[in-house]
């Protein structure tokens, strides 16, 4: 998508340097756009760890990219597999949650075990994690177009008037690639012409919604509201919300879906107000393996000082404050699961399918073995 | 209650100086423990508005001394009666969620009115906001004793693990005079040697909770964690909360309870996951006249920049950050509606009744007339 009208993706290989991976910064935005360089697969762990780079999509597109500069970084005597085996494992480390971290590093890791000399693997682990992005993107844009005919039902049934569609945290382009999971839809119609409003939830404590899903609704110029992570039931009791959108960091294969905590809460509220919850979920981010989100799903728990400290701009300055007693117990907990029952349908890009086994593995016959 | 071992309550008059009302100043906690004075209605009114004292109970209480403050600043040719009115008025419009500030001007209004001279009339709206002062802590401390058992009942069955409490927002002694609504029976089982321990929402967008609810749980040395809003339904989901109980700002006759935003979306949680909804309301919160909350109480919208400004402390000095972009749009709704199908009970100075208006008559038979 575009910044400032540039067409920007979120990981690349640098022009002229292809030992050198660039992100954009996500920590800094909307205030700062940086582009960081990625060189080793510690960078590349600690740009994961510490969220510069965040999204399923895009958190198994960086630890692809990882494994590759894992092997770029293998001098002489080092054996190649056993740099492999010890890096994957520590990329793999690196957050709990998101499936597309395991999905992408076993990827790369599958296919440079199958070459022999170390330029071999180096340019199979590059081409991999290459395809992956390419893949991710694919993916965003027909989750775009399969999610693209919900909205337009909804413009009709509204008469032109707006259709509001509420998210929660950031799954948009700066979660992918490019387009998006839950934004991907939203874009298409926007282009298309259909009056569109996104409420954007606040999402406590990093703050992806006001901080990068309004951003880059505003850069490509889709009407947004920045709300509280309170006011969604709210809005959804007034009428205010015709469609909830969000995209998935985990799905389970009876349909559970891990997101940003708080997930779960606009989900009850969805459903006490007959409205439709979808989640936009590529197979990147679907755990064959497991049949019980609630249970099976590792939830991260993250640094309290991502609750007791802020970031913000105060005289032109990047600044962090603290906003509650040094003295005070706090937790965090970065996500939940939003049982299936409460989500009106999955939208994948090959299609929407509801919630549950069969409807997922009529998508994907080919994943069957793996269940 | 006690800060740092010393007795307080919320407002008083000036010792030694029945002219001037003493209020803590509440945007400043847990940073700072600054005393204002009020002085005038106007004084009163700001005070209000820009939340340095909130709380249903204790923007009644500070309301109906905005009415005495008005009476002593009569001129020698003002005449009382014309300058009730337009202060009953002006105080009125502060806030418009909490019916208790009507009900305490509208307590000292006629009270004032039956009597003749100014004099009189200042010594009756003094000893009228005194008396409504009084009351409220009476009411609180009842509140406790109501509902104390409810906590009793749920450490029997936790077998004397913590009673695990989940609160959203402050309805604790700062949103009254002194012991609070909410938090009377965490206050009570305490210190009749329960083993509590109470999760506090931060409450976006002004942090009632890890500011003030944290603060005030710490002074009485009641364990706490402080959490975001987005985290209550999954500590639901694992079994983490007994009971969630809050304040309300306006009751309707039907059960509905207004209370901070965010309260909705608790509610639906703890219907979800089994666990008992308890709202502590005064009588003082109760809207007689209305019975249909979702529609009949209205919601305020308060300044966007309680949500796109933070204010904290960054070395030792009280600052503040802009945290959303200054082009982002921002919408602020202040408070939400429970409806009644998801409240357990209503605890009130009387007795625990059920969410419905014949319950709620039972309690308070002389208010049938009202209705």
């Amino acid at each position: 998508m575009k910044v400032n009208g540039i067409h920007y993706e979120t990981i690349w290989l640098k022009p002229g340097d292809n030992s050198v991976v660039q992100v954009i910064d996500q920590r800094y935005l909307p205030f700062k756009f940086i582009i960081a360089d990625l060189i080793t697969a510690e960078d590349v762990f600690l740009s994961i760890k510490n969220m510069q780079v965040r999204g399923a999509p895009l958190i198994g597109a960086t630890a692809a990219m990882g494994l590759y500069l894992a092997l770029l970084e293998c001098k002489e005597n080092d054996n190649p597999d056993t740099i492999l085996d010890e890096k994957a494992l520590y990329l793999l480390s690196s957050r709990p949650t998101a499936i597309n971290l395991a999905h992408a590093v076993n990827k790369v890791f599958q296919n440079v075990k199958m070459v022999k000399e170390l330029d071999d693997k180096i340019k199979v682990a590059r081409e991999t994690a290459l395809d992956i992005i390419n893949q991710e993107k694919d993916s965003s844009l027909n989750i775009g177009r399969y999610g693209l005919p919900l909205i337009e039902r909804l413009s009709v049934a509204n008469k032109g008037k707006p259709v509001n569609i509420l998210t929660h945290c950031n799954a948009g382009w700066l979660a992918c690639i490019d387009y998006g999971t839950a934004t991907a839809p939203i874009y298409m119609a926007h282009d298309s012409g259909i009056d569109i409003h996104v409420w954007v939830d606040e999402t406590r404590p990093r703050n992806q919604g006001s901080k990068l899903t309004a951003w880059e609704l505003q850069q490509h110029g889709v009407p947004c509201t920045i709300i509280t992570d309170n006011a969604g039931g709210h809005l959804m009791q007034h009428g205010l919300v015709d469609m909830v959108m969000v995209g998935c960091d985990r799905l389970s294969l009876n349909g559970d879906a891990a997101n940003k905590i708080g997930t779960y809460l606009k989900a009850l509220a969805a459903d006490d107000n007959n409205i439709p919850f979808y989640v936009a979920v590529p197979s990147s981010s679907i755990d064959w393996s497991i049949s019980d989100g609630l249970t099976e799903i590792p939830i991260e728990e993250r640094d309290e000082n991502e609750i007791r400290f802020i970031q913000g701009i105060r005289n032109g300055q990047l600044e962090e404050l603290l906003i509650a007693d040094t003295s005070s117990k706090i937790t965090n907990y970065a996500f939940d699961v939003t049982p299936a029952r409460l989500i009106a349908g999955l939208i994948t890009e090959k299609g929407i399918c509801k919630p549950e086994k069969n409807s997922i593995l009529e998508l994907f016959p080919e994943k069957t073995q793996m269940t």
